[in-house]
């Protein structure tokens, strides 16, 4: 059976502030290569999926600027637009009715754009086997992470009866939690962080959008029906943005039965913010991590990036320094998550081009 | 008795890097307001010395770029070059020998070229009083700062008995002291700091020269000579180099009678590294001074100035941020006169370019 990656790559992002801009967010950034990230998740899989079969799921600003960035081979077709972003699920059933309508059925890796594998060879080996076990089972595949501290932004997943090693029945999606509530579950060894990767047959979710979104499953057959017509993009337009804004773990995943939980463990990390740069880049030996030109003087721990200029540091501990083409951020890298708060003071002084 | 202003502007300076450079040192920057810090000094004293009255004594690479930099009204002959960095006896012997080829005798007032005066119209009465009584009574008068701390980095001036109102005489010149003994002379009430200010009628300070520094009188007066003939360029390229390097305090002021120092109380700053723009600039509700386009969120104590690009800080304290053309600096202001660390530290990695 032959297997398509969707990526979802419609993300706005204000963490990496100045880096990510409103028009240009994370997965169009090279932040973590030699490629930008949108780039980097889809040549990672190459060994798995043909390009002409990989799909991206954007809006209409960000696929403008994929015709100078994506990476050759794929299709400009197979750049899906969403008119207006409506969460995770409606993105997936748009993805699955356009394979459909082109393919039937076959196997359908979901990906964010925007994450860090720091072991390729182990990834394509625990996706492999994900589209396998989907394939021949109908099951649906979710790759988690085991969690290495109590994070409060990630959502969570509970493995329930084990399926094979290393694979369990999802007892439960988690949102978000609180800090305690993360604490019980690192600590329990039951919980994975949900990677927001999914694995399943076309046929598989189609079905379960009749069974547990079944509205929206209607507006988007209705949809579908001008498919390469003339009507295509007034349709889309129209339709689009009246369809229920609602996450595939809420509005899928929770409710579904045969759901499988996967453990990944190949060095995975969501690059959130500047400091997540610790876990994909090595640091010197005092603890640095220097990307770019730099001088680096009686300072520790700190994550440089520099862009045009060098970046001298003396004397300092623990700060994020990162130039971009128009601004520079500095801030100490327990709060590198702050960076959003840089874009919202500029938003609300009408500094909009740095935004 | 006509005054005559001469400008010492051949220093190097590397703790306002990366703004300063090699070729373009601090009193060639824009670092307290509206012009180069050489400009700003010959502007404050407009109402007391007539542009074509004011020398400046410099460097050869400095001199091309004073073509470019220079205040208008001052003529080009007036730019004495030095071939070779000697201290500041033969910089002063220099341009008081000029002065008397050109104009026989007259006030000469000796300035370094890169303070900043917080207020310009007590300065103008402070100099203009000191050039009376230079005039006068053919004193050499220098300019004292009462010390506000135990400054480990200035030379001191220690006063005598009383000449009038604010003004004593001399008991001695200190070099820069250890801080137990800048600790005693600030506790003392009796020492000034040394601002580099001297004024003295021309004749006077020939005639301590002849007596002080007789093999260098000497050799000026040979070279002198060539004034304005066609052997000037190389006579000064050859003898210069071979004068004595001393400095004007220790050289002459030490060791010389009728020297008084007079209290200039005008908002005095040497300006000698980015932390001293507390004093020029005033701070915000947080004490942060920014000069720039700038964003500073739950920024405390720093100093902020960018040229290009948009600086944003989040979370820090006391942290100099400075851009420059092509470098960023970042380092505690406590910690701000290590920029020529930075300076050091290129220069041994052969990063000439940041030089």
């Amino acid at each position: 059976m032959k297997r398509f990656e969707v990526i979802m790559a419609g993300g706005g992002g204000t963490r990496f502030w100045p880096l990510s801009r409103k028009r240009q967010p994370k997965q169009l950034l090279n932040i973590t290569g030699g490629d930008i990230m949108l780039n980097e998740a889809i040549k990672r899989l190459d060994s798995l999926v043909e390009r002409e079969d990989v799909y991206i799921v954007t809006n209409e600003e960000q696929q403008k600027l994929l015709k100078e960035l994506l990476v050759g081979g794929i299709p400009f077709k197979n750049i899906l637009v969403e008119p207006a972003a409506r969460n995770t699920a409606p993105c997936v059933l748009y993805a699955a009715s356009v394979l459909k309508k082109e393919h039937g059925d076959g196997v359908m890796c979901v990906f964010p754009a925007d994450h860090h594998i720091g072991n390729p060879s182990e990834y394509q080996r625990v996706i492999a086997r994900a589209a396998k076990i989907a394939e021949e089972t109908e099951q649906i595949v979710t790759i988690g992470i085991r969690p290495t501290f109590p994070a409060t932004g990630y959502g969570y997943i509970s493995q329930g009866e084990g399926w094979e090693k290393d694979v369990w029945k999802v007892r439960q999606f988690v949102e978000k939690p609180c800090l305690e509530k993360a604490e019980e579950y690192v600590k329990s060894g039951e919980f994975f962080w949900n990677s927001g990767v999914f694995v399943f047959r076309i046929s598989t979710i189609l079905k379960a959008f009749e069974r547990y979104l079944p509205e929206m499953a209607g507006q988007m057959e209705h949809l579908m029906q001008a498919w390469q017509t003339e009507q295509w993009d007034t349709m889309l337009k129209g339709l689009y943005p009246q369809l229920q804004s609602i996450s595939i773990d809420y509005g899928i995943m929770e409710r579904a039965e045969h759901v499988l939980v996967m453990e990944g463990d190949y060095g995975w990390s969501d690059v959130g913010s500047f400091d997540a740069l610790d876990a994909v880049y090595t640091p010197d030996g005092q603890n640095n991590i220097s990307i770019g030109e730099s001088l680096l003087i009686d300072s520790k721990g700190c994550i440089v990036r520099s862009e045009e200029k060098l970046i001298a540091l003396i004397g300092v501990e623990d700060l994020v320094v990162v130039e971009a083409k128009d601004a520079i951020l500095v801030c100490p890298k327990a709060q590198a998550q702050d960076a959003k708060r840089a874009v919202e003071a500029l938003q609300s002084q009408g500094k909009t081009q740095y935004l």
